[in-house]
């Protein structure tokens, strides 16, 4: 497979960045995470006065063979009639990127569904649905590696047009159970610990799916490989936001982490190159069990907890004017010395 | 003092409302306290389409006699630098506001300063600070009903202006105490949980400030009324807060509360006018200590916790892209039934 190079995040300006932080206008540290982010986003850009250009958010949609078992409430269909849905501008994402200026780009990775020519829509159709991992593996390992590819692809036009900061969504029934196996698989967590009620399952529900992903783990050896891990229990879409991750990370842009599925992608990213985590800046914190654990896991503090459980990348959406708000603080404040403001007597 | 007169926000419409969220294409309660916030604004607006109309911030600000006694880290003057800073455009709230489309107002409500003429400075000064609350009453009882009033007029200048969604912010060193002893007394919270850090006192100067504001409370006779209470201990600029929310209550707009002088001020109108609190919406849990339990007194569900401590309104402007957001899916996201999509299999 293509070799990504993703460098460790430069932290050479870091004490100049804080000082930059440190004389604004407030008591110290008053800003709490923003402060954070305004240093996190500094160094990633390695300046002192960073800019966030063309933010984009693309969702990638996959159907999963292992939907056929019931690890849904929903049926198949709803993929591919999220998808129109998407098209048609009336989900919730399109109302949040539109409302927060973000460019939406819609991928299908493997829909179970043929789609009309649409100019919001990227035809990148790997198969029409993975394979049910229950029974097989779901992907072949060069169908893994052509969406890893195909992601990377899709970023780099992204990045090529001048976005700097890019999000993450993906639609696809049945993913909570192909990302509760990668967590508890590649995380080493018990399966109770990775398996949540995804888009509204009951009680007796997610027992079920809960047996038949750990028979699932049970029935495919494993060696630790996280490429191997993916094209067992992955989707197109999770396999897509991988390769999507390590070109936006080679690349050096900011990448914004929301929602559990998409979490998932980016343990088996930093698996592939440890330095994606440098330029990741973490979303919401889903009501989807597992996700904080998988965040904890890769030492992630999320910066919005709104009991949402949406996907989509939702909670991205949601969290972009934070960025914004961490940038036009570390460009517009005026410092102390500027606006001649006393300091604080020591 | 005038008799506002505000009314419980009507529920009659809060059915058809929940039905609209519920039919909305995600998974049902999939966007979490975005529906909450959605439900409520639609409540307060009586619509089953509500809409944000020119949001205004409107930052108050006024000195403390208690200044003197060393409460603050910072020396009085800031208070006036800051004013000077806001109508420079170099505060945080400036940037945070124009971040968001909030019209900004910057009222000197009793500031120890004279200021030049300019078009974002509305003066509306009491006096030049409130008298040391340790010694006598922070106010005349003329004095607080006029920053009442004063508020309150101001506030309805901005309503007849179009704004039906408002937010509350304050400048004035000193003011965490006078919040601090208003909470405690109107409460009935012992003072240590009351007090806190407020601009970044060490742990020497906040023991000092709690044994202080125990002294203030022991000297001054209290009798459960809210007004005396905000005589004894406010500054100007909270009690033009108290006015400015029971005049936005009474008018029925949406009100976004931030910020632990906020917050107590709200506690002060709500006892007042208990209906008030049907109209708040929460914005930012401070990181001041003493906020999360007045939150918590209140019954309060803040959106956000991002470890701020600045007051000035600035989690009110950070939580204001989430009151659009839930008024944004509400009137744009597709029905299951107009998109097309399946519904849960039951």
């Amino acid at each position: 497979m293509k070799q990504f190079k993703v460098r460790p995040v430069p932290t050479v300006l870091a004490q100049e960045l804080q000082n930059k932080i440190d004389g604004k206008t407030k008591p110290l540290g008053a800003l709490g995470k923003l402060e954070t982010l305004a240093l996190k986003i500094g160094l990633i850009q390695n300046t002192l006065n960073p800019s966030l250009k063309r933010p984009v958010l693309i969702v990638f949609a996959g159907d999963h063979g292992v939907a056929e078992e019931g690890v849904s409430p929903y049926p198949q269909a709803v993929t591919q009639q999220m998808v129109m849905n998407f098209l048609g501008g009336g989900a919730a994402i399109n109302v949040l990127a539109r409302q927060n200026g973000m460019t939406l780009r819609i991928v299908d990775a493997g829909v179970n569904a043929d789609f009309p020519a649409h100019p919001g829509l990227t035809h990148a159709k790997i198969s029409k649905g993975t394979r049910n991992f229950l029974r097989e593996r779901a992907m072949t390992p060069e169908q893994c590696e052509a969406s890893v590819i195909t992601g990377a692809t899709l970023m780099k036009k992204e990045l090529d047009d001048g976005s700097n900061v890019v999000a993450f969504g993906e639609m696809g029934i049945g993913n909570t159970s192909s990302a509760a196996a990668l967590m508890s698989v590649l995380g080493k967590f018990p399966v109770a610990q990775c398996v949540g009620g995804g888009a509204g399952l009951d009680k007796a529900g997610l027992m079920r799916k809960r047996q038949l992903i750990e028979q699932a783990i049970a029935k495919h050896p494993m060696d630790g490989s996280p490429m191997l891990a993916l094209a067992t229990f992955g989707g197109f879409e999770i396999a897509m936001i991988v390769g999507a991750m390590l070109q936006a990370a080679e690349t050096g842009a900011v990448m914004i982490i929301d929602g559990f599925i998409v979490t998932a992608a980016l343990l088996i990213a930093t698996m592939i190159e440890p330095a994606v985590r440098d330029y990741c800046v973490f979303a919401h914190q889903s009501d989807e069990s597992g996700h904080a654990l998988l965040l904890s896991h890769l030492n992630a503090d999320p910066l919005l907890l709104l009991n949402m459980r949406l996907g989509e990348g939702s909670g991205a959406a949601m969290s972009y004017p934070l960025l914004l708000a961490a940038v036009n603080f570390l460009n517009e404040m005026a410092s102390f010395e500027a606006a001649g403001v006393s300091k604080k007597i020591e």
